[in-house]
């Protein structure tokens, strides 16, 4: 099975009016991500923001958790962020992931609405798609990923409805549930 | 179909070591749970703690977001937090869905690894179970449910597995996976 990774956007992505901003990092999405990557097998967690700064802190974070005080302290922590990269562009994680790979990956995007237009793949056929190529899974924070990246994205993944109308999870619980639809135990599914 | 509800528990949960303690309230457990919950159409999320004034801190932030400058600005956060209850034990909020829901629940426990020589519940199992009696899933803090709340409850759900040996989700992605497992639309899953 070739790799599977996933970059979480800072920039370009949506605020509530539609507008294009950059966001800021949240500690929590570093930790929880990165977990839930770890959970399901993934090849990496590219974190991407332009900003410098953001960049910097967020490589002192991991350095804690990875081979400071805090790997002493919770060992697992460290194992799940092994696995995270900070980079400062989309462009960058797909070089990235291409020179580990061998192979320019195809691109999944995810939102709560999916682009008018675009067919969508079901867990069954991402995961078919996802076996002849490297993988990348595309999450925006704020408002959601910028048009422009969704138009570029070689693929959509349908989106996750719940039971109600309302619909509007953390993107931490939307990775999470995106992981385990396309890569949690058979028992829960019987199709893996 | 009966409610279903969810608690998430401070106390009892245990440490690293085993030992019983009470965790304190993490902001984001607030937020993302509430919105998960509300996203598949829960009935209520139990905030639980013992401690005072972690519960004065959290009817705080929940009347930040529900009746103030946040219920202004982001509108959606406080459908989701509407849902929300703070109580001081377990026992409070059984008997607070008791009242509402004119019978007492059923518990449902949770947790990374199944208690020993107690069956588990497939999400199937669990569904059919839930259409039975008014349900409260029980989600902990920290390492997890104490054995005695897993010892007194009625049912175990089935741990979640992902596709690797790591399995240390936040309690965050574990309630988002869990309600989507029990809850999410039929396209993922064939079953609903």
């Amino acid at each position: 099975m070739p790799p599977v990774a996933l970059a979480l956007l800072h920039h370009p992505v949506r605020d509530r009016s539609g507008a294009l901003i950059t966001t800021a990092v949240t500690n929590l999405d570093v930790h929880d991500i990165a977990r839930s990557a770890r959970t399901y097998d993934l090849a990496a967690y590219y974190l991407v923001t332009p900003i410098e700064a953001q960049r910097v802190l967020i490589e002192r974070i991991l350095s804690h958790w990875r081979d400071g005080a805090g790997a002493r302290r919770v060992p697992e922590r460290s194992v799940a962020l092994s696995i995270c990269h900070v980079v400062p562009s989309l462009e960058a994680a797909l070089a990235h992931m291409q020179s580990a790979a061998g192979q320019r990956p195809h691109t999944f995007v995810t939102g709560a609405r999916p682009p008018e237009g675009r067919s969508v793949l079901e867990p069954p056929e991402a995961r078919a798609r996802m076996a002849e190529a490297p993988s990348l899974l595309l999450f925006g924070t704020g408002h959601g990923l910028a048009p422009q990246t969704v138009a570029e994205a070689d693929h959509v993944l349908a989106p996750i409805r719940g039971a109600a109308s309302y619909n509007h999870l953390s993107v931490r619980a939307a990775v999470a549930i995106t992981l385990d639809r396309l890569f949690g135990d058979a028992g829960a599914r019987g199709e893996l």
